[in-house]
């Protein structure tokens, strides 16, 4: 495969969990993602689903804890799972908080001076690594979903919002539902996209949801113990989507809190819920 | 809880993944372990399975990758988790290897000067931590099964064999069947059990097959590509086996190495194969 690296390959499930590298030219730096290749892409084409992930995670925590790969090989679904931003790229402080840059891209396209070399998650996860997807696995190019978690589940959320008819369903767990009302969200896209107020609102869930032109519905669980809540704001996504006319799912999950032991519990329900649309 | 301090604790499918300290009188130190709380134990008391993990591991690799709590509580199950070893105990070069002191402490009752004090994992699994576990929760200490992975699957066999009637089912992913046969092995028995082979032959499960007075069934897995093979002799738990009249079921499972990616994929029926013998 030109331009990508196996770093390494573990069968599972029938299929193989894959950690890969890559020159990214959207990011200017080398990209590591994870890719499950279900046992049916052996025999034929098989569709995409993307999980993006959280605030200081890399691909590995999803891979690893998510108990994912048992509903892709049962389903036939390919996963393939980002990295949350650019790293080493030597733009100064890059490291030094878990909010900003590495472990923290928003899933943006950067805009000011100093970030906006390689901080284009937007276009990454939308458009260069599916591209790289389609031209070396065996995948159907034409049936594709997204979900995520927290920082990842807004990203989910965002990517289908602005791309309608792209998408054959969405879910999220925790997603950060309106990001340009907590200090989290403001702070990154200060950072990241200046003082464009309307480049803000074009990377926000709940404000997204009053031009959209699709009516995809959406299913999101939420912790109810969920530490993070008061970033995460599932009200707001519940006010837009009556507002809007959107088909909202909400699970508020009585005990549950912002960890994979959460996702996990439910991981089975999504993947079903994404291999209902994408199968058909 | 009295001397049992909660590090964390996290709600999963439907129950609640713990890590848990105590201060152990056997280790002489706090020795620290995971537990899962099925939901059925708010209702009734539940069977015990424990789960022996490998070298370099402590209770979060099981806990964080098997994937076992989903079948836990569908089956009702207890899981628990303990340590490799004592940690923190102050002996010289314990943590300079992987292979012999932390996260190596093969499960036996160590007698050398150096180790002995602390070194007492054999006690610690079989006594000292059912002991609490069945003082603190809502089990039922008649009925407990053991399965692990490699050091934790020659654990698990050897803790099976040395205590016929002890434990309903027993079962290991890739285990360690010969450890005097190998140099890892005859290296850390040196260690723990000085120049005595019957010590060492007392902690090794091919060897201990021939005197079995119990034909309690053994189920194996074993990746045919694992990178460790020749260290775990699979072949000789087989021929055992064979000689002496166990009934082995050895799975060789191809293009699946020694990962928790391979453990993750037959989690599934081990959890299954203990159930059925846990709750009848």
């Amino acid at each position: 495969m030109a331009n990508l690296e196996i770093l390494s390959e573990n069968r599972t499930f029938g299929g193989q969990t894959r950690f890969m590298q890559h020159r990214s030219s959207s990011t200017a730096c080398d990209m590591t993602f994870a890719v499950y290749e279900p046992p049916q892409a052996q025999k034929q084409r098989v569709p995409i689903l993307y999980w993006l992930s959280g605030l200081t995670c890399n691909a590995e925590n999803f891979t690893i804890k998510a108990g994912a790969q048992r509903f892709a090989s049962q389903h036939g679904l390919m996963l393939v799972v980002p990295d949350t931003s650019p790293r080493n790229t030597g733009i100064e402080g890059e490291d030094d908080a878990d909010e900003l840059g590495s472990g923290a891209g928003f899933y943006v396209n950067a805009t000011t001076d100093k970030w906006r070399t390689h901080y284009q998650m937007y276009d990454y996860v939308t458009q260069e690594l599916p591209d790289l997807i389609k031209a070396q696995f065996n995948v159907d190019g034409e049936r594709e979903s997204v979900f995520g978690h927290s920082m990842g589940g807004h990203g989910a959320l965002v990517c289908a919002l602005r791309n309608p008819g792209r998408y054959r369903s969405v879910s999220a767990f925790a997603p950060v539902c309106a990001p340009t009302e907590i200090g989290l969200g403001q702070q990154a896209f200060l950072a990241y996209l200046g003082e464009d107020r309307d480049a803000w609102a074009s990377y926000d869930t709940h404000l997204l949801l009053e031009h959209a032109t699709e009516r995809l519905p959406i299913l999101v669980d939420q912790g109810a113990d969920d530490e993070f809540i008061s970033a995460l704001l599932p009200q707001k996504l519940a006010e837009a989507c009556e507002t809007y006319g959107h088909d909202l799912t909400l699970r508020m999950q009585p005990g549950y809190d912002h960890s994979y032991y959460f996702i996990s519990t439910f991981m089975e329900e999504h993947m079903a819920y994404h291999a209902d649309a994408l199968t058909v």
